[in-house]
């Protein structure tokens, strides 16, 4: 059998051979949560006009110099700029002009000053002090300078940088395309999941399940279906999946089945990356390249598959999409139960997160463990790390911990850097 | 003018007047990132029969009683069992099977021991240790019990859900639906993304921005267009929304022009819930029910309206959803720089909150404040939260702090309860 690999080994293995980034340019809207490929540039200034911040009149500054609650400065009103309906003609000296919020300021005018400060009089517009120049104007360029650089490259798309991109004008953006992943399930002994399974069968849940891990962690799935346990289906499945980006599949990697997902591999000239790493769940993995392409078999055990894609796929998506972080965040946590058992491999077991009176995250392991057992998996939003050749370990220990997207708690620290598994 | 409202009031008003949460069935792809509306039931049990849990052979245990290594049982092996083909016969007393992992135990066997552990030769297997009865075997119902309730109304669906209901033949879920959220922008000065504004207009950028906002808060948006400044349009626009089970407006409401969204609300017979909250920016945002619909009136500024619906509609949204968060997630942080002004709204700071050596969450506040400015906001992942009536703060001063979804930091402590604004 061959050695098993560490866990960091393997990851840097799949990073290593992942396809290159793929450069979509996508509507605005299909952009969101996608991360800027490329320099943004302002094609214009933002305001494009010098526009009134307040509901007001727009003055010449000059003319209010000297003005004081004794002594006003009345200005005629010579009409009004609602936002959208700017005025043709420069403002006289000596008049205003009443003026929205979001209204340009009329040629002439250099500030606004707001409504709640003046009096409005049958002789015109009373004035109380001097307003200074810019007051409630924002000059062009105020927001965003014509050719500047608004976003930089690695910038997450939210809905401020949509907002801001659609104020520019810029209907398309460069981001790093979503990763097209293909998911064949593999196993005699599966059947869709609207059929009634006969006797030794069971519904293809990993179908659903990888594809919702995939569409969760960013990806696109691209459903390849139920292979039989025979090489050659395999193979020829394996073979239609062009337009995908990596390949998964899940079952037929266990020490007896290897052969099939393996042989189907070989059938297509594949080269090996590596097979079994030193996790529990989730040992029996492998990875090999189709034509350079990677294709990763993951456990056929639902709970297994999960731990696995979270471990070796999640990273490689995430690095994909040009994300910072890759994989499940970390942090440190506080076993509620003992670990009993010592064994070579990492585990990673099933752990419901939670913050403790001490501001701590505890971590509840006290459900179900076993590769077989689904159920509980619902019932974790973490994974409590045990290293290999670590343990017994007390009710207490403190561990790392890989955080699921919902866990909800707070994270009074990053695992210390003793704890590296 | 109106008094200010305190912003927990308008949000309570707002959860208070919120529609019911719709429950819809969905395909269980659709379903991921909703919140089960009920109670699900397994329809049957996994595994649904005594399942492999290795590969290796079938045994009736009390065949291998009395095994050891130095006199071993040996028992004729008599087939294979890959998983999905069972067999049809009782495995004879006396002999073994090869079973493949998830292979359905046949009748008579109770246990299976892995291939590792036995030899085979011309005679049969070779077991040199009594196997206990069920070793690795998987019992009917070990992961989940027939009638059992696997998952309770509140859960949210993650893959790991997808997977076990997927399992149990559950193809649909009554899920809280995705809150419907029409969206119109008011303004004459405003036009379409794709269009080329001329002199004092600017394109619909809410528009866009509120869709992604509604959207990545787990809504779905409805575009109602851009209405212009007269308030028959907007009634117009307003009153064929049918179908959505709230409204958001961007502009309109500010001192000189509420009038527009007010009376469009008053021509429908709408019943104001409130005008104006003791926030900033975002101030003028007014509340109404029109035919017992909420209808929220944002700020037509696009920073302001961002945080309006961080503030307000967000936590609306996730009530809708069925979360147990309402709201953006809230920490203590430590600003960067001082906080000159005391005003009396409570102030809603833009920031870049990040990690400091000291494990601390840090504020950076030092980007463009004022409500004009957009581009700012796309610098920031969390807002500062500076009490009315408080400061001038010093730089080093502990503030409760909302974090944005992407906001990656750790999170040190909660905000403590002497800090409620």
């Amino acid at each position: 059998m061959t050695a098993l690999l560490r866990l960091e080994e393997a990851r840097a293995l799949l990073l290593e051979h992942a396809p290159p980034r793929r450069v979509e340019r996508l509507a605005l809207a299909d952009a969101l949560g996608l991360v800027l490929a490329e320099d943004m540039r302002a094609p214009e200034p933002l305001p494009p006009f010098p526009r009134s911040g307040m509901d007001g009149y727009a003055v010449r500054s000059q003319d209010t110099l000297g003005a004081t609650r004794e002594v006003p400065v009345t200005l005629p009103l010579v009409g009004v700029i609602p936002a959208g309906h700017p005025l043709e003609d420069e403002l006289a000296p000596g008049t205003t002009v009443a003026i929205m919020t979001g209204g340009a300021l009329p040629k002439g005018a250099d500030a606004v000053i707001r409504l709640e400060e003046v009096r409005v009089t049958d002789e015109g517009v009373r004035i109380f002090r001097p307003v200074p120049p810019m007051e409630n104007v924002a000059p062009i360029g105020e927001d965003v300078q014509e050719g500047q650089v608004v976003l930089t490259a690695g910038q997450l798309i939210r809905p401020q940088e949509i907002n801001l991109l659609a104020a520019l004008g810029i209907e398309r953006v460069p981001v790093y395309a979503r990763p097209r992943v293909g998911i064949l399930s593999t196993g005699d002994e599966l059947v869709g999941v609207g059929e009634v399974p006969g006797h030794g069968q069971i519904r293809n849940s990993n179908g659903p399940g990888m594809a919702a891990l995939v569409r969760a962690a960013g990806g696109e799935p691209v459903m390849l279906g139920i292979a039989r346990d025979v090489t050659d289906v395999i193979a020829r499945a394996l073979g239609q999946s062009h337009g995908c980006d990596l390949l998964i599949t899940t079952g037929g990697v266990s020490v007896g089945q290897f052969d099939v997902v393996k042989e189907a591999l070989a059938v297509l000239g594949a080269e090996q990356l590596f097979w079994r790493v030193s996790i529990k769940p989730g040992t029996p993995v492998c990875a090999g390249l189709l034509d350079g392409r990677l294709v990763i078999g993951l456990s056929g055990n639902p709970a297994a598959a999960i731990t696995d894609f979270d471990l070796l796929v999640r990273p490689l998506l995430d690095h994909l999409l040009g994300r910072k972080r890759l994989g499940l965040r970390e942090a440190e946590g506080i076993l509620d139960q003992p670990v009993l058992k010592k064994v070579a491999l990492t585990r990673f077991l099933r752990a419901r997160a939670y913050n403790g009176p001490d501001g701590e995250i505890h971590l509840d392991t006290g459900m179900a463990q076993r590769a077989g057992v689904l159920s509980t998996m619902c019932a974790a939003n973490a994974y409590a790390v045990i290293p290999g050749h670590c343990g017994p370990l007390p009710a207490g220990a403190r561990v790392k911990v890989l955080l699921q997207d919902d866990a909800d708690v707070y994270i009074p620290r990053p695992p210390s850097c003793t704890m590296r598994y």
